[in-house]
């Protein structure tokens, strides 16, 4: 499995992705599943993703133009001038992908499928994300869904509609991260660190703020052991159910 | 879909359920799914239903022998001498439903399938929990597993793994459950209230503390609405992350 999400807050965009990839629960490996272009100045892109590895990695490398020359390479990813022609230039590689392994064709629910996160900022437009699907067709973030998950996305999911608000600072929206995260992690096997993480603040068009953050990391530590306190505490406060 | 739980602590057992049925998002219904046999003084059995509605009632109505007449009935359930054969019991009852309608026996994911939580007491053994497959095995509770969920078990499950705790009195396991439960519904259309709540104090071999809370019940109430604030106050309180 796989968990990653893509925030917007007001003062720009957060990206979290875990990076543990299984067939199996005996054979796994450390994967990542974030990658960024960048054009100093002028765009930044992040694209994280779910699903079937060959899948993402193969719409990775054609993302990149790997099947050019490296001289001859000039990503398609890089010419476009929005953000919405990112998104359809992404769906329509990755249904490329899957269309290539799949004898009938792409459907969601395939063997080969895989889900996108694409988001950022390209100058003359406003920094936003894209939820990309295996047919690809994709969904764009709005105020009302400030975020997008893909992979494991139940076990998390509630502290980030509770605690979630547009003002946060971005120190805030990591930690809010951070919680949701670590309690995925502590339901499903197939989640793992190290994360990483993507701090894209607006109209800076730049990339200077990604950071893997690994288990021995001491804030994540006391912010994983902290929670479980943290949470038997506001537990108490609750009033109690006469019975 | 569906969320049940059953929990053991240390005075006994805690049991709840939600009672919204669906078939697609234009056609749900209330439906109870929590069911109890008592014989005062003797035994205490509560069963607890996902999955398949037209299983799940077919198979509550053999265990209560519907298809005989009412003077003729002598549920076997109440006639099982150690929880262990009442788990076994419903576990073919089960199997036997599901293989019934479908073509090709049963499996687990099979569109007939259900899922079945049965706890309580007779006297002379423990007060204990099972957890039925379509299949008709089951598993045991146990000191390191000590509640079963069904249904929607994800967005519920971290806080129950979080605040559990042996010790507990009645007071708090059904906050705790109220916390999960409300996660849940705040998650999954297809889990809704009332929520049925039935609590067994170990020994006492009675079913007087059955209770339905529905959204109008205050302390549910100030719970939902309280818990928000709490998670975000357990949140400030977690070390910043600097970045």
């Amino acid at each position: 499995m796989t968990y990653c999400v893509g925030m917007r807050i007001n003062r720009g965009l957060v990206f979290m992705s875990d990076t543990r990839t299984n067939a199996g629960v005996d054979n796994f490996a450390t994967t990542g599943k974030m990658f960024t272009w960048t054009i100093e100045g002028e765009r930044k892109i992040t694209i994280m993703t779910a699903g079937n590895l060959a899948t993402t990695q193969a719409m990775i490398s054609l993302l990149e133009e790997r099947s050019k020359a490296v001289e001859d390479r000039d990503p398609s990813i890089l010419r476009q001038n929005t953000m919405f022609q990112v998104a359809r230039l992404v769906g329509a590689t990755l249904k490329e992908v899957i269309s290539d392994s799949s004898p009938n064709g792409q459907t969601s629910d395939d063997q080969f499928h895989a889900s996108i996160i694409v988001g950022g900022q390209i100058s003359g437009g406003k920094p936003t994300i894209f939820m990309i699907y295996p047919e690809g067709n994709f969904i764009e973030i709005t105020d009302d869904t400030p975020f997008f998950q893909i992979g494991e996305t139940k076990y998390g999911k509630p502290i980030l509609v509770r605690a979630y608000d547009p003002e946060m600072s971005f120190e805030d929206a990591v930690k809010l991260l951070l919680v949701s995260f670590d309690s995925t992690v502590k339901s499903n096997l197939s989640v793992g660190l190290p994360f990483d993480l993507e701090i894209y603040e607006t109209d800076t068009y730049n990339s200077d703020r990604h950071k893997r953050i690994d288990a021995s990391d001491p804030v994540y530590q006391s912010i994983s052991n902290g929670w479980g306190d943290a949470l038997k505490d506001a537990f108490q406060k609750l009033p109690t159910y006469r019975i």
